[in-house]
């Protein structure tokens, strides 16, 4: 059990955009989400799984809906009361704590803005490790817990319950709420017990986003290496490409950010080209017509300066970045892990291999 | 209080139909599953509003959705019994009775349905005493009654349950839902007292649509003048237009049928022609490029030999009727009425005019 603060916050936001994959959404956004609520409510106290009573109840909080819109349409404040007291109601039980579902900029810290302002502890947990863009797309469903029942509140104070008969289904109902309501929306879903994320969850997460965090924040202050040299060490990240953004396609569509970013090689990299694909998050990285790395390993594009990772919401032209890939947590490399977030669940038309072998260890 | 058995339904669904101005499904599925119901588990109880106590809570129950996708995707009968559990649940009252939202060939029949599988009385009223396309176009809304919470449920076993801050949000939210379940889904919703029936419901209408049916039924029985004379009288119909359907212009967009019927002249009408606009229900009527008739007035093509109702699903080329124009509820010709169900609302360019005067009492 430890604190979360205003400079935890900091470094939770930068290192979770990093473990976001390209989604998740705007740090600078959740950074003043959850500092403005802690301001107000005070520091939020995050608890480790293994403090959990095994039949605890947990609702997970997040927000749904294309990262471009979420940078502008935020939650209103109201939300996160409206949606624990549904749920609460819905289900009779007392809600212990809430958690993310994700890891990502937006995601890992407005369920640090719901607890301060609900007064519940936070558990250092998630369901993906990254972020992905389908709300089926978490190691819960692999543990065989539903969805349901799904909260959903807007802005404006419209509420929605879902009880669907597959994690599938939520997402297909609950996504299309998200776009009659203008594109995004505070969520509660995968109501857990202390049991369930301790056997399916993701743990540790928020603690691994802050350390990256201030490590990011540091790097150029180690002297024995390159800032490079550091970002990759200590992210434990797979250099795959650097160059300058030369197009950026995008699409939101299905209240999804559908896409691809081409890059032009610069430094050791010049004279070859990359592309990543992406829908919310980054799916898939080729360099020079061969892939190097595809989903559930990380892509991540940070900027080859300050290494502070650039969202697929804010791919720009002329932008120097870094295409970093990172390992996946392990339940994702088991058959009912890809079958969910493979390659060949987003139409990659391509068996699911490694990033540590597909790379071949990377950009020499 | 009176008993509603199979010969009942039989002449509700007649004259629902009629009452349906095209929309409000197929009245052949809604016999079937009435019928089907009745057998099972017996007759229905309906009950007179004026019979209801102030303070009981009713649970109004519909179909939504578009009637070409309701006449093929219908309720698998397990919902019926979802949606009043999750009702009572949510509200925390005891359901004393169901009615029907709207008049229709689907939507006045399956609550009879509901009733007699729930074992619950219905009640002779409903809330538009015709069909509309949208769920905020209800005489409850003109009472400033909420469309909230709204519970609705398909037949793959997914449910939902909404709390919206307008009736109108309720439609929007509703509609989103109803596409992605595949076009048709069964609901609850405008659950209201026995005192808000009394005060803003459109009574006796179940009992309207059997008399409406029973004297089709018996039309060709009259002695002292022709069948359409005799249909005229009793319906209180104003003879608009008699035609051959030449051309039918249907799309399903956004869970409704939009479209155009266009009708040729025959008889006493050859040499001129008239078409009629529809959202799931008939909008207008125009005879030889002037508008007859308009919503919220009542707009209904009948078969002109039998003088059942031809429902906007139904439309097909060759087919010989009399387009039918009737007064609707006296609510909605009131400036709030006019608001939520008028012709501008449907983006027809012209002010309301009831159709007594409009039409210029018919065709002549």
């Amino acid at each position: 059990m430890r604190k979360i603060g205003i400079p935890e916050v900091e470094d939770i936001a930068r290192g979770a955009a990093l473990l976001g994959a390209g989604g998740g959404g705007d740090p600078y956004i959740g950074r003043l989400v959850a500092i403005g609520a802690i301001k107000e409510c005070g520091p939020v106290t995050l608890l480790d799984p293994e403090e959990v009573p095994d039949d605890a109840f947990i609702v997970p909080f997040a927000m749904m809906g294309a990262p471009t819109v979420l940078c502008e349409k935020m939650v209103g404040g109201d939300e996160y009361k409206a949606l624990f007291e549904i749920v609460a109601n819905h289900t009779g039980k007392k809600v212990f704590a809430t958690m993310p579902m994700e890891a990502g900029g937006l995601n890992s810290l407005f369920p640090v803005a719901a607890a301060a302002r609900l007064g519940l502890p936070l558990i250092d947990c998630d369901s993906m490790g990254r972020a992905f863009p389908e709300l089926q797309m978490a190691t819960f469903t692999i543990g065989g817990i539903s969805a349901s029942p799904i909260a959903l509140a807007d802005e404006k104070g419209n509420t929605v319950i879902f009880d669907t008969i597959t994690n599938k289904w939520s997402e297909e109902l609950a996504r299309a709420v998200t776009m009659s309501c203008g594109g995004s929306v505070a969520v509660t879903l995968y109501n857990v017990t202390g049991k369930q994320i301790k056997d399916y969850g993701v743990k540790g997460i928020v603690t691994r986003s802050q350390q990256l965090g201030a490590a990011m924040r540091n790097v150029k202050n180690v002297t024995d290496k390159t800032p490079e040299e550091s970002f990759l060490e200590f992210s434990e990240g797979i250099k795959l490409f650097k160059g300058k953004i030369v197009d950026v396609l995008r699409e939101t569509r299905g209240a999804f950010n559908f896409g691809k970013v081409v890059v032009e090689g610069i430094g050791e990299c010049k004279g070859h080209s990359a592309f990543v694909e992406f829908q919310n998050e980054n799916l898939s990285a080729t360099v020079d017509g061969e892939i190097v790395a595809t989903t559930p390993d990380l892509i991540t594009l940070v900027d080859t300066e300050t290494f502070n990772p650039v969202p697929t919401d804010a791919l720009k032209y002329g932008k120097r970045v870094m295409i970093v890939g990172l390992k996946c947590f392990d339940m994702w490399r088991t058959p009912k892990g890809l079958e969910l977030v493979g390659p060949r669940y987003f139409g990659i038309d391509t068996d699911y291999e490694p990033i540590e072998t597909r790379s071949k260890g990377g950009w020499k």
